[in-house]
């Protein structure tokens, strides 16, 4: 299902990250890192949720707003009933829509803000994601002190928060268009291997808005997928290529770029909800600002897992959804 | 936030339940009953999912649509990561945009979608929810066999899976308008008394839709919530009285009207995310349609509790949202 826009604006953005992600290429554009994993509280789900507060905090302060003149907070996380986001929004007191769709909330919920705005029917909103590495393994993996080694098809859950706000007043970002995606399961089974699991969706969806908006991929001067990982974007590639005859050339995927794979001990690279909109909200927005790129499709998959069916030997869903992001040549 | 809408219809809904609900009060208004909590499946979770897609299967054909007319599937569960919706969806092959709102996930899913089909966005959506008594006390409580003695003010989580199917074709019961809560948390602490945590954000939510739409609670034939059960219920009217004034006449909550309380073992009533739309799809819906009642309030309100919170030792978070249905007059 793809929308098209011709009013919404993304008008600031805010990152807060952990410590990995300050080591990261992306450092000076963060506004905000933490550099231990408690960030100040007791536990880890609550230095997540205090992130995400800060995040929001972060972008109304840029975009000289205070929270009761903001129509929707639209946010979601990882963890079980997305309780960063709902502690969180005890705090923010904005109405919220709470999402869950792993490592695709950021461009959904984009999505659902973007909808409205275009139709008027709010003024405004905040869109927000969260994740935290330790909170995640704990939930999804094992204890964080049990250390098992891990495959180096594996990722790293991105510690961090990160906040977008969209109104109708003009910026130099506008929000061009949207594809909401279908929930694909290709029987892949191996949640060590989520790259894996997240091409089909990924494909799909790549398929389906270049289908919709009658356009060659080409169209875009960038293709970001978050996250697919070292391995899953080399099969995206061949996927893509082979069932669709789609070529990726302007491709990247923000699980390589997120960290410094060399030297930091992230395996195949960064995942989490958190990962595609901090490195978009920092290096990507600067890179369009400056016009080194003006038409980005920001492809946002996630790996629809949880252990409760990986226990039951379920093979895992991916969904993927895609944005459009265009540099606005009248303002910038 | 309070939306208005003057061209979203509710054409067709579909209820299907587990065994506790069938010896309710509503039975004979389910499209069909489980009498076993595997529902031919190996587990609890695969249970649920396959009721979700019956629900959704059900409702396509009631309108008499296949599943590639449909532009969006809005969905969403109480399981850690929705995997019920999510393990549905890869059969369903619609378009996902999961949501993660607790008890209140029905109302929010039935408000996104109106909010396309108002702006011509969407040509038709399915908005979906399910629960299952025995997966959830499995991830909320304690181990089922363990059979642990509760207090009578906890609940009964409902099982069962509702769909419905919303377009701007113009149909016997109308959606007029709705309004997307905040999360408040008073500070209530117990997650055998949830109502208790609910009530603050129910009332919060129908004192801003009053306001919004400029009504008096008198405006609606009925005000009903779900699901706040026994205690709650009168929780809120006083609540309601006190902080806003508001006296609440034609009221009732699903949780007090899913079972039969004075013989079924379910303490203070019926709870999870199925209540709310069960007893509407069913029972409240042949009544507008009979034109016994033709003003709705549906309150739909969500505990936003994780084990992993409260073991933490926080407070429970609460969001409620409202979403006004009524007899279109012009077509019954």
């Amino acid at each position: 299902m793809t929308f098209k826009y011709s009013n919404v604006y993304l008008n600031g953005t805010s990152t807060i990250t952990g410590p990995y992600e300050a080591k990261g290429p992306f450092n000076k554009y963060y506004d905000k890192s933490y550099n231990d994993f408690y960030c100040g509280t007791k536990t880890w789900e609550q230095a997540e949720s205090k992130m995400l507060v800060e995040s929001v905090d972060t972008v109304l302060s840029k975009v000289m707003k205070v929270k009761n003149e903001v129509d929707l907070h639209i946010s979601g996380d990882l963890l079980n009933q997305i309780v960063s986001t709902n502690y969180a929004s005890a705090t923010i007191g904005i109405p919220l829509i709470g999402i869950y769709s792993a490592c695709s909330t950021s461009v959904l919920g984009l999505i659902l803000g973007s909808n409205m705005l275009e139709a008027g029917q709010i003024k405004n909103c905040v869109v927000s994601v969260s994740s935290h590495n330790n909170g995640s393994e704990k939930q999804f993996r094992q204890p964080v002190e049990y250390g098992g080694p891990k495959r180096k098809t594996a990722t790293f859950t991105v510690t961090g928060a990160a906040s977008a706000y969209l109104s109708r007043e003009k910026s130099p970002i506008k929000v061009e268009s949207a594809t909401i995606g279908k929930v694909v399961d290709l029987g892949v089974t191996d949640p060590y291997h989520m790259g894996a699991a997240m091409t089909p969706s990924a494909a799909s969806t790549i398929y389906q808005h270049l289908k919709d908006t009658n356009r060659d991929i080409s169209y875009y001067d960038l293709v970001l997928t978050g996250d697919l990982g070292v391995y899953g974007k080399k099969i995206l590639a061949d996927y893509l290529h082979q069932e669709y005859h789609i070529e990726l050339r302007n491709y990247d995927d923000t699980a390589c770029m997120i960290y410094d794979l060399e030297h930091q001990p992230v395996f195949a690279g960064g995942s989490g909800p958190a990962c595609l909109p901090l490195v978009v909200y920092s290096y990507i927005l600067e890179r369009m600002k400056k016009h080194e790129i003006k038409r980005v499709l920001l492809v946002a998959t996630g790996a629809l897992l949880s252990p409760t069916m990986t226990n039951q030997k379920l093979s895992i869903p991916s969904v993927s959804h895609a944005i459009s992001l265009e540099v606005n040549d009248d303002l910038s």
